[in-house]
């Protein structure tokens, strides 16, 4: 079976990884948000990107749900004794793939094919593209100004008000080679469960990547990031609340539209009401949570075929 | 009492925080070989001037001879793990320096005034100077090859046999701010026991601090490398039989020529036949042996004033 998933940060990376080993997934894509990417002390950080390779790798920090697993801070201990910014948690292990990535993009590989180089050197089998190679950059307006995605969510910690957001760039970037391919090739599209407006959307801007959404004739489900009426991770009901968005599966559903068929949410919630829904457990502790989910969502996404 | 130093790496190092340490002098200005520096991993890698602050500030590694003491290698390990080069050996808190330089550069900083926030955020007392901000790069032709600085010293060990030195953007290089200036209002100018081939020499090879060294009023003391035939670390000795040189201290003064008044040398080796000299033991291993030779060369240059 092949399938493509579009997949933030932590909580899609998950999915991703139940999807890997659910051993229902011959041919798995996944297309990342890079919405959040950045230059930090003129390193290029793409965060999704790298929590998916961590996370496929069995690399990712199982508590922190961000950056390395076993990492060191000899670091950012050195740059707050030279007076550097340590608002961004730059780990020892970690500066490695900023680092090369920032090399290898200023002699002209595109984002895509270090990440695929990547992914290659930890032996992954999945494919992990970006969802562009052009910069996108997520910028949200708030009760205190304009914010880059990391400032609002990393230096900010997703205190300020969210009055709009924006993805800079989007309208003018095409879509990384493979992601229209793997959406229109597949046998089953996922929406990860990761936050719609700041994980998913930036992916859906692309316009080329809307529009194999649109067109495939894969069936397309969301599995749903709310869990009782909250997001387990990140300002996902916040962030609806302060955009006057009912917290509701059927909010979610209404805001994908008709990129999606279907949608598995948790059977602590109401499902949507206009689409085909299946409720289930979707909280991913252990692996075998995520195995399940992962089994489930193909399942279920095969009935909808 | 005010001291100018040239100076490279380790060796030189030593004798300068002998010089901060000795309470004979009062305002010290280091003049640093960047010959070596270097573009890594787009990284701007300033070895011999990291040496002198991290010597400075007590942060040096005492066994190894370079690098910070306490380092951790998490960066290096993940480099390998994605295939990215690891022959150059970079620790996770050195990092913060050079990431912090390579910013701060491409923002238009110059080295001199990256050097200076560097050293003041440590606390030095010590003016710590590139000798240029120039780019000024030091290339070996061996039976090899011409080689890069970094990729013979580091990468092959100083294996190649040299058969000449060149300094890339000497000619065009100027003086860094305060350089001339601390060599001209010097009580004592020294030139620290260093390579004099390689560390010395990209130095004086920036013709605005050559002309300073031969106009200045002050006394000019050349420590020299050599200990019993030897120098304690690095290839001075096998570079000058390569280049035909007999290793001897009157070699290296006649290598200085009239860039030096005279010279403290170690009480192994016969002193130069045509210049002021002075014989000690001028082996530094602790902190008291460093305060000692300091103290002996402050000593001996009062009575070439």
């Amino acid at each position: 079976m092949k399938v493509a998933v579009l997949c933030g940060g932590v909580g899609g990376a998950k999915f991703v990884l139940g999807l890997r080993a659910c051993g229902l997934v011959e041919d798995l894509t996944v297309i990342v948000n890079t919405g959040d990417d950045f230059r930090h002390l003129g390193l290029h950080v793409s965060p999704d990107i790298d929590t998916v390779l961590y996370t496929l790798a069995g690399k990712a920090n199982p508590v922190q749900g961000w950056g390395r697993d076993g990492e060191t801070w000899s670091f950012l201990d050195a740059v707050r004794s030279l007076g550097g910014p340590d608002w961004f948690k730059l780990g020892d292990g970690d500066l490695a793939l900023h680092v090369l990535r920032s090399a290898m993009l200023a002699r002209g590989d595109t984002l895509g094919e270090i990440t695929a180089q990547f992914a290659h050197a930890w032996g992954l089998k999945t494919l992990v593209l970006p969802m562009s190679d052009d910069a996108v950059a997520t910028r949200l307006e708030t009760d205190r100004g304009t914010l880059e995605f990391q400032r609002y969510f990393v230096e900010h910690q997703c205190r300020p008000k969210v009055q709009s957001i924006c993805f800079a760039g989007a309208e003018t970037a095409t879509a990384a080679p493979g992601t229209v391919e793997a959406i229109m090739g597949a046998d089953v599209v996922f929406v990860a469960p990761s936050n719609p407006y700041l994980s998913i959307d930036p992916i859906l801007a692309v316009s080329e990547i809307a529009r194999a959404m649109r067109l495939t004739r894969a069936p397309v489900v969301a599995i749903s990031p709310l869990i009782g009426g909250q997001a387990v991770k990140g300002p996902t009901t916040k962030l609806m609340a302060e955009l006057g968005i009912a917290i509701s599966n059927d909010s979610i559903a209404a805001h994908y539209g008709d990129t999606i068929d279907a949608m598995l949410h948790d059977a602590r919630d109401a499902p949507p009401r206009n689409i085909p829904a299946r409720a289930s457990d979707t909280m991913m502790r252990s692996l075998d949570d995520k195995v399940r989910v992962a089994r489930e969502a193909v399942v279920f996404a095969k009935t909808r075929a």
